[in-house]
């Protein structure tokens, strides 16, 4: 389902990852008695989670796909990024130009970008909208930014009665401002759970709300994700979590590699990296430490980031995310005339061929002195996803224990927001 | 037309960054007896273009808008990253589902896909179809693919004699497998220059017919450049490459900030990143050097890398682009209730809080010890895109040169290809 190989990792380090510091690690989030255990509700989440909700997301879902041609989807951070990996990748980064039956979707609330807003609300005119709001508070800023304008949207075309069915609230499920509206008004609510982080919230309603309307399977995506839960939840290098964990660590704190990058085969998989960065990013980015997240799409930035990869500071890694199957392929035609010499390709799979490309990159790339590993899942598909995704989470946790920060909390981010509202005379 | 500020970058540094070293090596570029002197046509290219060509191209893009629904260009890394950066920096990230008028354009055969192939067979059936073809040698591998899939279908669909109307080359002046079949079939053909690198070639035909094709005014383009490059030739504090190139290399060299995070104020600006990436990661990324380079879309990556770049290793630095006018602006609606408590700002422009959140967000990361410069340009026009592009490259010059390298070659990306192509049996 999930395969891990870190042979071209731990070639470079003087003896094996520290596995046992990796296991260490799982058990205290498995025992849920390390930092920041008030948001560990995203471990046992493939399995505890609310079944009467989860049933409700399906109906509502449902609801969204039969009567809309839009869904706005306002949310920032967390609540943005987990459900556009999804989209993304398991329908494509032009969705709204290929919806194939389904809404189009608009992620919005996620900047301040007058332009973007302007923008969403001409291609939405005359069509069937639906809001989905995402905002634990209700008061963040940009996502609360945009509910003004396209609440404002929604009432004045359909009417106050008829708009309270077309907006759907992710929040809190007990106070807040956006929950209190949502009282007031009627609004459908989905809960942002009190013990999930903003960016381990992809399989609760934050992002399975809109990646259902998408017509995704999500009984396949939480499928993957438990599956993937039990295999995390042992110790030892079967574990593809404490693998990686232990590996990215041990190349981090021995051999002083500052930045991983996280090289993806294809455009679809760019949202799914930039979920990961928030992820790593975030949770290990803290008291001067931390692994920097990048990324690369191949072969594109080949010929763009690869002159650097293979000949500039060495401080970096590479984690190559492949996937056995493709979604689609084609095979390379024939040519007649053979002008640019490549009949010898006549006939091989597109997907073969990535596979030398990569399997080439990843040869240089190692020559080059970048500890690589790669992961791989089967197919593209919500099941294998949900498999990465909870992968990942449960490695970040993992790797953030080892790191020695608590990989729940972001302490960091409170900064800016201060100096911010005070240059806007917030009362 | 440009500013930059370097002041908080600058006090990080003990003395002033080294503008003599940089305006000797602008001086070596103007010159041309520095490293990779072969490849400085860019250097004059805003002035020093072919007219004729000039001309061609806007006759050919002018019969491409006229004709044509969609617009398929296929190159990889400079033939496509400047392209990308400068429609969806223009048009929009969303221009094919918002295309005005202007054909769709689809940018393919960057990576190796399958499922990137089929799908734009199927969004471009039963439309009018034009194929830009940008190739050097036309034998680079991912173009060549994509290229023998969408010539098949323009055949099959127009019949061989239309369809030598509807491919359009951009590629070698004289040799090479593109332009043999080119002259043989009579395409119409544009030239990718001897003396400008892949990366430095989105001012000539690389760039400018997709990007005229899409409706921008090239002319506008040319002459931000031309101006740009004007205000780069002279040595000194003036030069905002200057200051920039030497800044950046002060705190690479003197404080060990190895990572430079471009950060931008909306999705519109990501393959602005991109092609900076590419840019600069390619010029400077050798010999175990390079400032690797790394990007932010804000406000949504504050909820995201802003934890890792507030508290995580001490080893950024971060240049803000900014945009004193957006392209379009909305201001905060008014609410009655008043829930998410945001009525201090009904009536304010999203544009003047953008403002406070970028100084907020830069005030946070210097108090975090993380050097910030800004460069501002004054529209999201085609004049100061065209302005910005040249100032990124003359910069990337001069740093390059202070570096110590040529910045204009890329040895490290051939041991990738020479691997992939002996698993792909290459005869």
């Amino acid at each position: 389902m999930l395969k891990i190989n870190d042979t071209d990792a731990v070639r470079f380090l003087d003896g094996a990852p520290d596995y046992e510091a990796a296991d260490a690690a799982l058990a205290t989030l498995l025992k849920g008695d390390g930092a920041g255990n008030d948001f560990l509700g995203w471990v046992r989440l493939p399995f505890d989670y609310d079944k009467e909700e989860y049933s409700r997301i399906k109906l509502c879902a449902e609801r969204i796909r039969k009567d809309a041609d839009a869904l706005i989807v306002i949310g920032i951070g967390g609540s943005y990024l987990g459900a556009r990996a999804v989209v993304e990748f398991l329908c494509s980064p032009r969705h709204n130009e290929d919806p194939k039956g389904s809404p189009r979707i608009y992620f919005t609330g996620n900047g301040i970008d007058g332009a973007d807003i302007a923008q969403i609300l001409r291609l939405v005119e005359g069509k069937s909208v639906y809001l989905n709001v995402i905002s634990k508070s209700g008061t963040t800023l940009e996502p609360a930014v945009a509910f003004r304008v396209f609440k404002d949207y929604v009432e004045r075309t359909y009417g106050k009665e008829e708009a309270r069915k077309r907006i759907v609230c992710t929040t809190d499920a007990r106070r807040g401002a956006l929950k209190s509206l949502a009282d007031k008004e009627g609004y459908e609510c989905f809960v942002v759970p009190d013990n999930v982080g903003g960016r381990y919230s992809v399989l609760t309603a934050v992002g399975l709300l809109p990646i259902a309307a998408a017509g995704i399977d999500i009984d396949a995506l939480m499928k993957g994700a438990a599956d993937m839960a039990d295999i995390c939840s042992k110790p030892g290098k079967d574990n593809p979590a404490v693998v990686y964990a232990a590996t990215r660590q041990a190349l981090y704190r021995k051999l002083g590699k500052k930045t991983e990058i996280l090289s993806c085969p294809s455009e679809s998989w760019r949202f799914v990296s930039e979920w990961w960065k928030q992820l790593y990013g975030e949770s290990e980015g803290k008291q001067g430490l931390g692994i920097f997240p990048a990324s690369c799409v191949y072969t594109a930035d080949l010929h763009s980031m690869g002159q650097y990869i293979q000949d500039g500071e060495r401080t970096l890694m590479e984690t190559f995310l492949t996937c056995a199957e493709p979604a689609e392929d084609i095979t390379v035609p024939d040519s007649a005339e053979n002008a640019d010499g490549l009949n010898y390709l006549t006939g091989r799979s597109l997907k073969s061929i990535y596979a030398c490309a990569k399997e080439g990159v990843k040869q240089a790339h190692v020559s080059g002195k970048v500890p690589c590993m790669e992961i791989e899942i089967a197919r593209p598909d919500a099941e294998n996803l949900g498999g990465l995704l909870y992968f990942f989470e449960a490695a970040c946790g993992i790797s953030g224990y080892m790191e020695g920060v608590n990989p729940f909390d972001q302490p960091g981010v409170e900064e800016y927001k201060r100096n911010m509202f005070k240059l806007l005379g917030r009362p």
